[in-house]
């Protein structure tokens, strides 16, 4: 097979090289770049400094065939990836790039400044400046073009797309400007990527039990990430390369087939989704498509799994809404839960998360009510009950009101996370009409 | 004055490399050996390749006094750390430094695994293994030992120490065992930080108001993040070096008062706190003081403004809980808001607004309930209430229950977060007895 041609990462900016801001720009197009079918070969991160640009530029090109520049191309004095890019070009071609003012970039500049109804002002003119040679990019999200310079060191052709910094205004230039150009290099091999998300069964569990999945090499190769307690395995296969690993007399696409049903036969009824979505998003979506509604009965979770809900678009076709009965009298008054069982049990106990939640189902007239009672910690713990103690009830048209005890490991806001994706993963279950209690034994450490 | 050490930074893994995992160490890691005082040159991330990996370190000690590396330290054979330090060692000291096992990280891992109650492999041995003349860090959070070389080169010292990626080990073991031999190098200007946080006023706007403490070069010097709202001003200074920019006559201390004081004066009303903290927990914190209770009424945030409350610890002592009212039923029956509101004004309204904040109050027994209703998009906007629209309504003992309009721009995401985020100055306005309309008609764009 041919060499796949190699990429490198250039991050500019003095408040990233500070850690005053985290850099998410890298992972989105290392992750874009593999997809499209490049190796990644390193990241870098270097400040606003004209010469540490060019020289960062110059050394990565000397392995990399495509290099992406992120940021530095603000209208402001500390702005140099201009520069940089002018000087690098000159080292690595031997001849003098240098800024020139481009006549569509600086309309483009003109007319968004008009749209937003301000006046541009001359620091936003020197956005329009180029390396003569290198091409500016139309930015529709905001006013700094993109660069892109294209050339060949030794007969070998070389690439530096210099895009703007927010993410709103580089992943759309990326995608539409960069993308189709690396897809054309030659020796590139786009991936296909699908996904498997399971969710209550540990990584390194699932991951040793598709550990021939896994090896790098293969054709198709599976990777696995988690979450708070959601894995999310990623079959990436090249179509156009032959298959490699057990699934070697195949078809690529057979055998991404054979990796999936592997992957559901070893995780069987932990299998959240097949496509690229939070546990919100497929709940919210098997919800709808079985005509069921929602609602959500939180103490220690304190409305993140509304908050998890909510932040899909369209969740209101199936969420009728919540509470958030963080203290007692808020259970008592507004979900009916007795002084009793919160007197003999406590706030967290089974009977109390099975009152909330059969509230919650009456109150709302929503089919599935799950509810939440838990010790997140740091305070509050004690050795009967301690921080990470977690109930979650659900009530259901199929089943009787149900409660089952978790202990979550890790501080407030993991034992909160992992709380509040596991009521959404058995909200699932509860749609999906398989909330058998020997599913949900496997889980985690799950108590009786 | 003497020249600060320099640090560079050098993040290990194929993950990281990918894209397939978010560094987050590298942020967290600069920003402490900023304020440690340190000058940080670079960072870089590289894959889990002995050759690349020793590569790297060598050239970034080549500018750099002080290497922090982050990942690679697992016991599986991808992790190749340790090797790449060895043979960075030899190259950089011209003496071998060959892998020995060391007798008390062995204890310490065999320890950990009988903590967790469980047998120690193999793999886990090779975790044991350090370069010869490096030193093993204990870690007490997981089974990697990190690791300390230092060195000189040409008389100069130099200093690497490998940290194991997971966050929750690399951090600590960074506090207890890096940070205090970089604070004891010579030329190192310990920096102290104080910070200022501001809501309501747009970065730039703050910026250009303070534009004279903004100087890199000053001391004390003066930075800005923003996020959803909340502008963070960090006065960062170096004690031990002469004030330099607008209060130069002035002893470090005082020059950071005044520096304070005058962030104070530009943004009047809208400081939130001098503390590194949430505007939930400045809510919080000065509502306890106060003596008062809060409750919330959530439609389009959905649960996201009781979970960035509940989301400090002991946020029961003044959060009595609230209702995620998505629906206009759940509004009507849980918050008594009338149908004709909800006919006449429509559930994005200043009506339905207070309708839920007075609701909320009376249900709760809460002496301050915030509500929010509005439109977080994509879908739902018209031209008289497009995406974006919100209304935030406050009920409290001081004033009468009132509603205000605003028009937040991004996505769902962010526009739930800005409502959010509005809510919570809102509630801190009540607390503190400021809801004057003047301070709320000046932040962003506020609609009658």
């Amino acid at each position: 097979m041919a060499t796949r041609p190699a990429a490198a990462l250039l991050a500019i900016g003095d408040e990233l090289v500070l850690g005053e801001k985290l850099d998410t720009n890298s992972q989105w197009l290392a992750d874009r770049l593999g997809l499209a079918g490049l190796r990644v070969l390193e990241h870098r991160t270097v400040p606003d400094d004209r010469e540490v640009i060019a020289s960062a530029m110059v050394r990565l090109l000397g392995d990399a065939h495509v290099l992406i520049v992120g940021g530095g191309l603000g209208p402001t004095a500390d702005d140099l990836t201009r520069e940089g890019l002018s000087d690098a070009l000159a080292t690595l071609t031997g001849e003098v790039h240098p800024l020139i003012e481009d006549d569509s970039a600086l309309r483009d500049i003109q007319a968004f400044f008009e749209k937003i109804g301000r006046s541009m002002n001359d620091a936003n003119r020197t956005q329009a400046m180029r390396p003569r040679g290198a091409a500016a990019i139309p930015n529709d999200h905001g006013t700094a073009p993109g660069l892109l310079a294209r050339f060949e060191i030794d007969g070998s052709p070389r690439l530096i797309a210099c895009l703007p910094g927010p993410p709103r205004e580089m992943r759309p230039m990326f995608e539409r400007d960069i993308s189709p150009i690396l897809e054309g290099l030659p020796g590139v091999q786009a991936a296909d990527l699908r996904v498997s998300q399971v969710f209550g069964l540990g990584e390194s569990e699932l991951a040793t039990r598709i550990a021939d999945l896994m090896h790098r090499e293969n054709n198709p190769a599976v990777g696995t990430t988690a979450s708070s307690g959601m894995v999310t395995c990623r079959v990436r296969v090249e179509p156009t390369r032959p298959v490699a690993g057990p699934y070697e007399s195949r078809e690529p696409q057979a055998a991404v087939e054979e990796a999936l049903a592997k992957i559901d036969s070893v995780a069987d009824g932990y299998v959240v989704s097949r496509r690229q979505e939070t546990l919100a998003g497929t709940l919210l979506r098997e919800a709808e498509a079985a005509g069921l509604s929602l609602a959500t009965a939180e103490s220690c979770t304190g409305g993140l799994i509304g908050q998890l809900i909510t932040a899909e678009a369209g969740s209101s076709a199936a969420y009728a809404g919540g509470w958030v009965t963080y203290s007692n009298g808020m259970k008592s008054r507004e979900l009916g839960v007795s002084e009793a069982d919160l007197l003999s049990h406590g706030a967290v106990s089974g009977q109390v998360a099975m009152a909330m939640a059969s509230g919650a189902r009456q109150r709302s007239g929503a089919d599935i009510a799950l509810s939440v009672t838990g010790i997140a910690g740091p305070g509050g713990g004690t050795s009967e009950k301690p921080v990470g103690t977690v109930w979650i009830g659900v009530a259901s048209p199929g089943s009787p009101v149900s409660a089952r005890g978790f202990r979550f490991m890790g501080d407030r806001s993991s034992i909160r996370l992992w709380s509040a994706n596991t009521a959404l993963f058995i909200g699932l279950l509860a749609v999906r009409s398989r909330l058998e209690v020997g599913l949900l034994r496997e889980m985690f450490s799950v108590s009786e």
